[in-house]
């Protein structure tokens, strides 16, 4: 039988206890350290709180990229969405972390909505609903205030013209045997799937050939996605680019117990699109650290360690270090309870999401401005 | 010891001695029959020689492509080229007799121009060389004299755009375990190969994107090819289209001994670029059925059957039936010699390539009349 426990992370599925320690020794990547945080400092004023509170953790040549930004070498930024549906909470997290790096960096961010990967991967969805959802969700990008100016998304199948001479570079040095070993793929795995990393590994290099400058890539992602870039990594240095380098970040829980939060279970995520009463229905349902009863939780406390809605707080919804630790003491000591949070949260969710709904209706404006093809 | 006679055929290899009546039974393909050569007849007038000597051997449902042209239905013509350098006559053999197809059943012709499985198989072309070869090679399909109002060329870097979405849809239904059984696609195969057989299938629906109407499509090509066709046939159906047929003709053999003309050996092929020098030169080297000596051969006669120098008549060269018997029974009784034969035959190719690089230069000012996206 196999142990519900056992941690699986790839491209394509998490599931299991995520033990982040165990995850940068397997992967081979760096944790950020101290000393990381200090030089980022330099850069970014106050840190964001996605870096203070380690959402953030791990990296891949991120010092390289800080060290070649202070010799005057400008790094591009690369982060995407695979459009299986309308985004959820839980994706903003990094896109808002992207933004904070484009401000303080003032540098381009390539964004590839993979239209052509969802379709590919999706037994049941058409590629007529993952271009509608790849539009849908720029929206969402855009509605978070990212400058068209240094923003260019990547809408693969509208697009493939920019990307396939750069992708059919990197396939010719990628054999099956190799993708295999990295994605997992099996006997059973359609052709475009595995032509697919190809796809993937284009933003790093597109700068180079938008305008001629060759620089180095920085991806801020959920540390699922580490595998792509081992191998473009690899095949970066043989077509005499930089390799890119990476930020990871934590898998942001879902509202139910454990895993990432997942749109394939619609109850657990909130989503841009939900309306306030889907937003109070859903944080009411959460599951959190509280006891059986509100008696037992005023005596024994509250466990803000395994609860999802403390977690809402921790990496989106509390700023200010000093309230959270409040908030997190008073939950242990029973002084406040998960109808205090909920309701707390309920109202914070309701007002950035009204706000974002409005942003992303006026978005339809000026989504082409954004195009990579403008 | 790998047995040098023993037949291999494939897409990207063919060697040995060929059993065509094999191929028909290995490959699961029709021969065409008396009874078939009759009914082309009725909309072909005249047999072209390479129907009447069976240059054109097999095919894969071309009597229900006639069947639906004489109810009403038409069809596109699709076949292509992997431009990994320049063309030679050996090329040009199943191009000119798709001309006479468009000429007389006036129907529109898609023609692929592989530059991107050149650059993923040869792993000494950049990409800008396949598709400079692509390119050169659009000219000397031109100057065979294809009306541009029916002739649509697919330079498949360059319209990606076009051809990406349908190949999406066929690769979504192409596991890696039939592309492995049906190619012989290996560990070592690089990723963009495996895709490549997505893309190579898409002219054969493209009809049906550009115009609305859902149309058969019949490919003239050399049999090896036919691999490819057999997965596109499966996925056709499931993706609402027609089954390609194709029309299968033998390989036109170069000036060495045996085996397909291979633009690998440059010394026993023609280029469409070559000098009368090189022409002559190449003719005078060939591989013929003559006798060691000419004394000898006056004696006892040559043997056309394995002849290359004959086969160019055979195939090109000579149309008219009772010229072509009454070489083939000079030669066999020493009435005629190699250098009767070679200095003929140099003659007429010089005369036709002369005339041909005469209309490739012209077809520098109308190529993009050609391109599918004009």
């Amino acid at each position: 039988m196999p142990n519900e426990d056992e941690m699986v992370v790839t491209p394509w599925e998490v599931r299991g206890r995520v033990d982040y320690e165990k995850l940068i020794r397997e992967f081979g990547t760096q944790p950020i350290t101290e000393e990381l945080l200090e030089q980022l400092k330099k850069h970014l004023g106050e840190l964001h709180l996605q870096l203070r509170r380690r959402l953030f953790f791990s990296h891949r040549d991120l010092d390289l990229i800080l060290q070649l930004y202070e010799q005057g070498k400008k790094f591009t930024l690369y982060t995407g969405r695979g459009p299986s549906g309308h985004v959820h909470v839980g994706h903003l997290v990094p896109w808002i972390f992207t933004k904070y790096l484009q401000d303080n960096f003032d540098t381009r961010l390539y964004f590839q909505m993979t239209d052509d990967e969802k379709f590919v991967i999706e037994e049941n969805l058409e590629l007529r609903e993952t271009k509608e959802f790849a539009y849908e969700n720029a929206l969402d990008l855009i509605a978070l205030g990212f400058k068209p100016e240094n923003t260019f998304i990547i809408f693969d199948v509208q697009d493939i013209g920019l990307l396939y001479d750069i992708a059919l570079e990197v396939s010719k040095r990628v054999t099956f045997s190799t993708a295999r070993a990295v994605f997992g793929f099996q006997d059973s795995t359609n052709i475009g799937w595995i032509f697919w990393p190809a796809i993937q590994a284009v933003p790093c290099f597109i700068h180079s050939k938008l305008t001629g400058e060759n620089v180095p890539s920085l991806i801020p992602a959920a540390i699922d996605q580490d595998p792509y870039w081992r191998v473009t990594r690899d095949v970066a240095q043989k077509l005499g680019y930089f390799k890119p380098a990476q930020i990871h970040c934590r898998f942001v829980p879902g509202l139910g117990k454990g895993g990432k939060m997942s749109a394939s279970e619609p109850e657990t995520c909130i989503f841009t699109t939900d309306t306030p009463h889907d937003i109070k229905t859903k944080i009411w349902n959460a599951f959190t650290g509280g006891r059986p009863t509100v008696k037992e939780q005023r005596k024994l406390g509250g466990e803000p360690d395994i609860c999802t809605v403390y977690q809402y707080f921790l990496y989106l919804f509390e700023d200010n270090d000093d309230k959270l630790a409040e908030r997190q003491g008073d939950c242990r000591t029973g002084r406040i309870v998960c109808g205090d949070c909920k309701a707390v949260l309920t109202e914070r969710v309701t007002e950035f999401l009204l706000d974002h709904q409005r942003k992303r209706e006026r978005a339809r404006d000026t989504v082409e401005d954004f195009f990579i093809t403008r």
